[in-house]
This record gives C-alpha cells, structure tokens and sequence, in this order.
C-alpha cells in the first residue's frame, strides 16, 4: 500500500452552500467532474469532494446521525507568518467562523482554526519546520 | 490561497493503537519528526497526523466530545480492480473492521470502506475515470 490519499471527502448540509464557502472564500475551482450532486476540488496530488452527507453515510452504509468533535483536521500551511496572519483577516472579514484566532503555538510555529459551513475544521498554520516544493507540497 | 491541504490530522484514543495500525496494517512508515505524543506520515504532498482525540479537541479550544457520523471520509484509489479486492481480503485477514464490503458501485467504479481503531473511515476504491502519476498523484 502506498503511502498517499486520493480523495478527501467532507459531508455538507447544503452543498451549494459548502461549494460557494470552497470556491468564493477558499478561491479554489471545481473540477469539470462536478456537478449538482458532488464537487471536485483538484487539490495537490489529491481530490477534495463535496458530497451530501446523509448521501455519504448511505454510501458508507451506516447512520448519518452524528455530532459534536469530529476528531479529525485538515490543515493549510502558508508559506509565511505574514501570510497567516493575513489570511485570518481576510477570512474575518468574509464572515467566516473564527474558531481559534492565530496565534504563537507552543510546537514553535502561528495555527489558528476556522470552521467551514458544517464545522470542518482547519487549521491554518505557519510552520517554520515545513519546507514546500513550488507546487505547495510538503516534501 | 493555493488549492492545495497540508496535513490531515486524525484524533485518536491510543496513539500506539493507531500508530501499529498505519505502521503494520497500512504499512506507512513515521518520520523522524514523531514522538511520543505525535506521529507524522509522508503522504503525496502532504502529511497524515496522528494526535490524541482530547489533545487534538483542546489545540482547537473545543470539548473533545463527539459521536456518530464524523461527516468526512478518506479515500485511497487503487490501480487496479484487482488490487483493490485483493487489498480488502488482506485488512479482513488482518481483522480490520470491514464497513462495506468492496463492490460495484453505481458511478462507475467498485468501492468498499474500512475503519481505523478509532471509527476513521477510509473508502478503498478503484475508479476507471482517475489516472495517476508515477508517485500516485491524482492530476
């Protein structure tokens, strides 16, 4: 089994909504695959999908009935400390849910947390200890 | 803001569970980076995280309580239909917790989904529409 993950597929409430929160506030682009059933975000070396979640625990073949901590992140390293701090910002001023603002994190690095439409966390993060290729991966 | 995710961090109950199950079920390999509170993988230009649920929950400055549906899964497509059926009867072997069994799927592909010691799903799908590149990149 190689090491990597092709797709990451978050659960949405209203996909419209969750596409809109991807493309309008992220800035990312849906893939021709997509269309009004499911999203594809052509990420590095990966997919982001977004798909109905009651949709995707029929898929599954289990209860879509679930709440609280999730217990599961994703995070978005930015290539500067400026850069996070400004992304904050820019995120604050676009309404978007500020779970943790950015902040001096005891790991050495900045992380801060927002919350996309359904609650998926991210982590924005300036990691001095991350090194990226010119395509954004971490090597 | 580049389309593109970092890290994929995976709250756990037991690190040393979860670390023996990416380690010697999945095979991965941690990097010099982990310890004894933190494990870190090297995914296709990303990394996956193991962090303790309760940790993770208080880096984020929420309750750490959570059940059901988590609403995300991770996916792993593999080269071949062959492959994929074949990986699937090796986790049963393995006496990994087996959600749905993999099979013909109505978009096109065959799929079936498995589960971390912790309820993290992981779908194993063979999709005839992907191609990768050399080092698995979805492109």
């Amino acid at each position: 089994m190689e090491s990597r993950v092709s797709i990451i597929t978050l659960g949405v409430a209203d996909l419209e909504v969750s596409s809109s929160f991807y493309e309008n506030i992220f800035g990312w682009q849906a893939t021709g695959a997509s269309n009004d059933n499911v999203k594809f975000y052509q990420l590095n070396g990966m997919m982001l999908s977004l798909y109905p979640k009651a949709k995707l625990a029929e898929d599954v073949g289990i209860d879509h009935e679930g709440s609280g901590f999730k217990a599961i992140t994703l995070a978005y390293c930015t290539r500067s400390e400026e850069e996070l701090y400004k992304m904050m910002e820019r995120f604050r001023a676009n309404g978007v849910t500020i779970v943790k603002d950015a902040q001096k994190v005891f790991w050495g690095g900045h992380s801060g947390y927002i919350a996309d439409p359904d609650g998926h966390l991210w982590e924005l993060a300036y990691n001095p200890y991350v090194s990226f290729d010119k395509n954004g991966n971490i090597a």
